[in-house]
């Protein structure tokens, strides 16, 4: 992406333009296919910004890709912060999509529920929730569906498999769609018939640590303070050392993107922030509990932009 | 990934471990999650390999990243170049995962083209294939599927919307799935109906293509050589300039990999490649041909290792 000072600027190779059409770039330069791209990104550059030292995303360029850039004869400098700033701040166009996006995965998740029950896979569920989401608009899953039952929900990243789903088990599912290329991403855990005690007391002591830091959350400040208070509401349960992942993360074009809400971050909430909040409690040997919604910072107030109920 | 001597190390953070459960390294290390993680891998390589040089893939690892490795006051060199070149020679376990990626993906197809008939979306039928593909244990799509239909066939990259396949349309699909993490790449273009004459003349040109650059490949041959001969072979039809982009690439753990079929490429075809032909013709406002098919070089031979028909 180039943003010149008269207007924005793409420079697209032929075979990727008919991609470009409709972007919301003021101009578009096609690179015929027989020419190099970089070069004519560098003179798009040259003439819209002149001589000075130019900006690229240090996070996403490769070395391989900042060696080439460099070897073109001009200076850049990293400015991944100043774009994750700017990109953790949404307009309304950009909420406007996030929640499409959430209802999208919303609507079916409700559909890929009903066949969540002793027999069906894990892979069944989470191809169900997909293709779900697929015909309700979205343009791909915004990460691979998360489907784990019984034991194998104590890993929080576990994807599907071909286990089938027991009796009295539980079920995680972590999910989200994107539209417009935003992402939403939620969590629901379902109980399967009735599984271990120890996991309806993790699920309410989950839900009410969610519902806490929910609440608590104030625009201005640090994120880092409702992180400490998702520890200290699952410590009262005994829980806290089962809680192995940070508090929730910013929504946007990235599925996990500024602001962040751990222990150690430095974020700060602002209007115009979307974020999740996803306590989780992870025990080894019998299941895990994660529920996980979207939230929205704006004029002033903490609202929450998912609607499913937390207990199905 | 870290390689030592004695075996292969992986070191991986407390969040990612139970992922890591069953994975081919010798050892593991688990790092705490209240400690950083790359001095931990520092360590380790300081251990495993003493104080010489040591080894990343540039092209993978970000700019910042490897700002962050640099502090650790130890020296790098870029590796992707041996990296990539290991990787397109598949041994025969490799083998196994690919033939039954490709198998997931072809059956999976076969249920979803029984969908595509005039009145439903692209996006149906992308979200049935890849709903199959799960079911038939896919982790996740090789890459986001493609499905055009009509005009929308003109670019190679399409991909699905809300569009519904009219009567006498043609429809591109470009699909894959992953096994074990290893992709197939399949393309398929039917007729619905009775498509433009231009573009039945167009899936002749493109077939024929395809079987003749299959016949010519030998092992040890410059893989230009078969990306020049698609060139000729569709502009005896008049066709070679709505060919816009490359004969093929290897599958792998990447989709996209070496060796490249292409006009500029310096890959030669070697025993163990994996790899796609997939021609193409692509005419603005008509609609677009494509056919892409999975083969193997093994002990000097060239073979098809994708099995749908090519005319459905």
């Amino acid at each position: 992406m180039v943003l010149g000072p008269s207007g924005s600027n793409m420079v697209v190779t032929e075979l990727e333009a008919p991609d470009s059409d409709g972007a919301f770039f003021e101009d578009r330069l096609v690179v015929e296919k027989s020419k190099p791209l970089l070069p004519e990104v560098i003179k798009v550059l040259s003439s819209e910004l002149g001589q000075g030292i130019l900006g690229l995303e240090e996070e996403f360029v490769s070395l391989s890709l900042y060696e080439k850039l460099k070897g073109l004869g001009r200076d850049w400098v990293g400015i991944s912060r100043d774009i994750s700033a700017m990109r953790s701040v949404k307009d309304e166009q950009e909420l406007t999509d996030i929640r499409h996006s959430i209802k999208i995965s919303e609507q079916a998740f409700e559909q890929a529920k009903e066949f969540i029950r002793p027999g069906v896979t894990e892979n069944q569920v989470a191809a169900r929730l997909e293709m779900a989401m697929k015909e309700g608009g979205s343009e791909v899953p915004s990460f691979p569906t998360i489907v784990a039952s019984g034991a194998r929900a104590s890993n929080p990243h576990a994807l599907p498999t071909g286990k089938k789903i027991g009796e009295n088990e539980v079920v995680v599912v972590d999910f989200g769609a994107t539209y417009h290329g935003y992402a939403s991403d939620m969590t629901r855990t379902l109980f399967v018939g009735n599984p271990p005690k120890e996991l309806h007391l993790a699920f309410d002591a989950v839900l009410e640590t969610q519902l806490a830091c929910f609440s608590s959350l104030r625009v201005g400040q640090p994120l880092s303070e409702a992180a400490s208070l998702a520890v200290r509401s699952l410590e009262k349960y005994g829980l806290a050392k089962y809680y192995i992942h940070s508090l929730g993360h910013g929504i946007g074009l990235e599925v996990h993107e500024s602001p962040y809400l751990s222990l150690t971050s430095n974020d700060v909430l602002s209007d115009g922030n979307t974020f999740t909040l996803e306590p989780g409690v992870y025990i080894p040997g019998l299941g895990g509990i994660r529920i996980e919604d979207d939230f929205l910072a704006w004029e002033g107030k903490v609202s929450k932009l998912s609607s499913l109920p937390s207990r199905l």
